[in-house]
């Protein structure tokens, strides 16, 4: 049985950059599920299955619909208890939770004004006013202004890593000797960046590089499977 | 079998106020162990027991003497395994370092600023030279151009608590229904604030100050047995 995966695209249909959705297309991975992907678009919001928040992931696994991408992984563990857990257990998938909301709070909220431009680049033409405006609105600015001092902004988001520098500095993933679904979340956010920005986020020595690295290599390379840039 | 604590001590011997001897408190009570705490002053290195890295927590089980609270909550973890358990297994125990790192590299390094002159004021006499000392030296600024400015400063820590916020907004504890490791080590750092300052760090009206309080209602009013400020 393949899940279908609706599943963020820019200009180009494989490139794949929607941080959420590489949440899920990791936790699929994890659970050794094969999956189907659906390249979309973000003003194709009558293209999804129904019921529809009008965004993505959004999983279709035989005659279940499932959005967004926390519900997409507890219907995961619930669904495919006989798989390896993404959270290991009650008190594993509180504390994801707490990493979800750092990883919202800090690691995303910081990448989006160094990138900003960057994504709006690379999404449909079609897509590209509907992202700009409803961008610029939230910031208040124009995305050239918003990403205008990112060099100079760089350490202060370096130095927001800290609390995941020291967790990869001490072992080989968030979540232990094995990654697990706080890695996937924190992992979206990165390969978000780089999916769509030559902008790098990290020195080459920052054990948070090879942490990503580490991540990169799972399942094959699943990951450096869509257009992307830097390592 | 009564485990004794060392555990740091303010002028007051009652007034205990470490961050990392709070995360061992805690533990204990999680784990229904029977404590008896020895008050232990910043400078009394050669009061400790052997081996001795000259900081609390410390702990003596028997003959097992263990020190630093991470190791002592995996020595009691293992040691008490047929209790209720801290972490809820390894990625648990994982994602718990997640946690601390985000504990001593975001809000102990936050609070730190904004009370630092109110730790030296509840100090032992003959250790508040010590304090200053070698905190001023740390800081490079004397102690009270350090907190000067913490009024304006409180905006920007209330914000940092933000990834801590938003969980216990949508659950009762950071690890889950129920308190786990995760939890005390975070109510260390506010504990700590609270048995020394009368600078309150949380509005009234935000979760994290209603979490704080179901962490100060646990296990009998455990952390409310120790002189404070505020709620």
């Amino acid at each position: 049985m393949t899940i279908t995966l609706y599943d963020l695209a820019g200009a180009e249909a494989n490139r794949r950059f929607s941080p959420f959705c590489w949440r899920t297309r990791m936790a699929l991975a994890h659970k050794g599920l094969a999956v189907e992907t659906v390249p979309w678009g973000f003003t194709e919001k009558d293209r999804l299955p129904k019921p529809n928040a009008g965004r993505v992931p959004v999983i279709v696994d035989d005659a279940t619909v499932v959005h967004d991408s926390t519900a997409i992984a507890d219907y995961l563990e619930k669904r495919y208890a006989d798989r390896p857990s993404l959270f290991g257990g009650e008190i594993g998938r509180a504390l994801a939770r707490f990493v979800q909301n750092w990883t919202e709070t800090v690691l995303q909220a910081g990448i989006v004004p160094l990138v900003v431009l960057d994504i709006h680049r690379h999404a449909r033409p079609q897509d590209q006013d509907y992202f700009r405006r409803s961008r610029e609105e939230r910031f208040g600015r124009t995305l050239e202004e918003v990403v205008r001092d990112r060099e100079a902004r760089l350490p202060a988001f370096r130095a927001s890593l800290d609390p995941l520098r020291r967790t990869v500095e001490r072992q080989d993933f968030v979540s232990g000797k094995a990654p697990a679904y706080a890695d996937y979340t924190i992992f979206g956010a990165f390969q978000w960046a780089r999916a769509i920005s030559d902008f790098e986020l990290l020195a080459a020595d920052d054990p948070v590089r090879a942490w990503r690295g580490r991540m990169l290599d799972l399942y094959g390379g699943l990951a450096r499977g869509t257009p992307a840039y830097g390592d």
